[in-house]
């Protein structure tokens, strides 16, 4: 069995391609890695990669990790600027002794050493998209935050190969240096290959408040299905963060195990996902809730994907 | 009940302070962020603060955390350089309502805007520790990376509130912009004041790949005490990492319920810990192994707590 879930209906043609490659017996890895890049190369997607909107100083600052459900590698960089590839950079990162997780100046050091692709990741379309919403903020006091579609992954190959990837440009407007959770362990992702992994997408300061991608595989290790982990790590979150602080962020959690079964779970409206199984043609799925708050997984219509692909590529303009 | 607990003798003169301070009722907030203080300001520790030991560029880089058990709110820095009081970053960025955790030049602007105090903090005898080191790998091709004294410490006032914290200044010799498990939370630290806290130190690179301070405030919540809780996660963490890769790096953890209960384990010999709580006077213990490779404590004798501050304290010579 082989497979690989994502974060949002962005994955899809990264998911797709991981899909053929998997197909032909490539490793978990590999596959990860040019799904993730697929979304980072593309530059509609305003949330990851190139394009991916900037910081309040209109840096594009991007977070990305890498783990090997094997041997527990873990590459992570954060607040990294202008290299085109920062999964690339996390899984050459978790092949060295130490120094594994690096920041800022030290991880641009090191990508520049290691030869990777340089390149300017601030758009047009992500200048205007800074300039806009500066001024709403001034005309409106609106809250700058807004807005964290992380890309994450978890993959499994037809060699009981699992790992995780997660890549992303943070918090629309955040302040430089901002880490979330993508990269970090635990909370944005984490995969063993002999239960499964997890990865995470919302407000990455409250996703590390319940180590919650590490959660969701232990509960899989305890011998729930995806599905049930995910839904009972989610709402158990969800259930503290409003206890203790009354309010919880945005919490969307996708699983795959390894038998190639998967789940996800979510507290807001509106989340959608990608996956492919060596049964399972990729497809996108929408979570939604019924009357009594309870979820379920929709395929989406080809109304939604049209839609969906026209409002991201539609021209924008600077108010 | 009261009570704080921290990882290695070095914390000494911090958790005495503190256990002055919450014997007089203070919050664990402000009693943690002094004993770490005290811990950073003193400059013959090398691993934590002022006098904390320089990445292999001979730049002094920072990481530290503090989490608040009933809110969980978090706040963490990481590679940040030239201020004195990483901890006191960390708990004031643990109030802001988003980025919480921030990194590099990032970090360091914000320290600056909220009026942090500045400090060189890379002393004369960390920059003859540099030199020595460099000339030992030089000649012998010495490994560079040891010394990871992550100061960690749990803490519970009795007002039944508990809080963890962290500061090091990471592995001598680490690439710049190197970040350990000290600033990630549920691996270098976690606390939940309805059932207690847990910090490390070790190699983070490794401690970050079980979530290790996160399954043992979990095992605690479970029902088992500190002490089971800290040696069951760390010898699992040490099985599972010697069976996927060959080896295991040290993982120290240190823990106290909301009891003011604690307990400590370790894969390494040497470690040294220091408690106190509302009925047991500031002590340092040291852990170590019977024949059979079972842990147990011990208090430091007179001789040892001599010999440590005078080796840590003797004249030091450029080679």
């Amino acid at each position: 069995m082989y497979g690989i879930i994502a974060t949002w209906r962005m994955a899809l043609e990264g998911v797709t391609r991981a899909d053929q490659m998997l197909k032909d017996h490539a490793d978990a890895g590999d596959a990860i890695e040019a799904a993730i890049r697929d979304v980072e190369d593309f530059e509609y997607y305003k949330s990851v990669g190139y394009g991916g909107l900037p910081n309040e100083e209109m840096q594009v600052e991007l977070d990305a990790a890498y783990m090997d459900g094997d041997t527990f590698d873990i590459g992570c960089v954060a607040a990294i600027k202008d290299f085109a590839n920062p999964v690339s950079i996390a899984r050459k990162l978790s092949k060295e002794p130490v120094n594994n997780f690096l920041v800022g100046a030290g991880a641009e050091k090191y990508a520049h050493k290691m030869g990777f692709e340089r390149k300017n990741m601030l758009t047009e379309r992500a200048r205007i998209h800074y300039h806009n919403r500066l001024k709403e903020v001034q005309e409106l006091e609106l809250k700058p935050y807004s807005g964290h579609d992380t890309v994450g992954m978890v993959c499994l190959d037809d060699n009981h190969h699992m790992v995780a990837a997660t890549s992303t440009s943070g918090l629309f407007m955040k302040r430089a240096g901002r880490v979330g959770d993508s990269p970090i362990s635990g909370s944005g992702f984490y995969v063993d290959s002999e239960v499964g992994g997890a990865s995470a997408t919302g407000l990455g300061e409250d996703l590390m408040k319940g180590c919650i991608s590490y959660e969701i595989v232990r509960l899989m290790k305890e011998g729930l299905h995806p599905q049930q982990a995910c839904e009972q790590a989610v709402s158990r979150l969800d259930e503290q963060l409003k206890r203790r602080r009354q309010k919880a962020g945005d919490l969307s959690l996708i699983a795959m195990n390894n038998k190639g079964e998967w789940g996800v779970a979510t507290n807001i409206e509106g989340f959608s996902f990608a996956v492919a199984t060596e049964t399972e043609a990729p497809e996108v799925y929408l979570v939604k809730f019924d009357e009594n708050r309870k979820q379920y997984i929709e395929k989406a219509s080809e109304e939604w994907m049209d839609n969906y692909m026209r409002t991201r590529t539609a021209p924008l303009e600077r108010k």
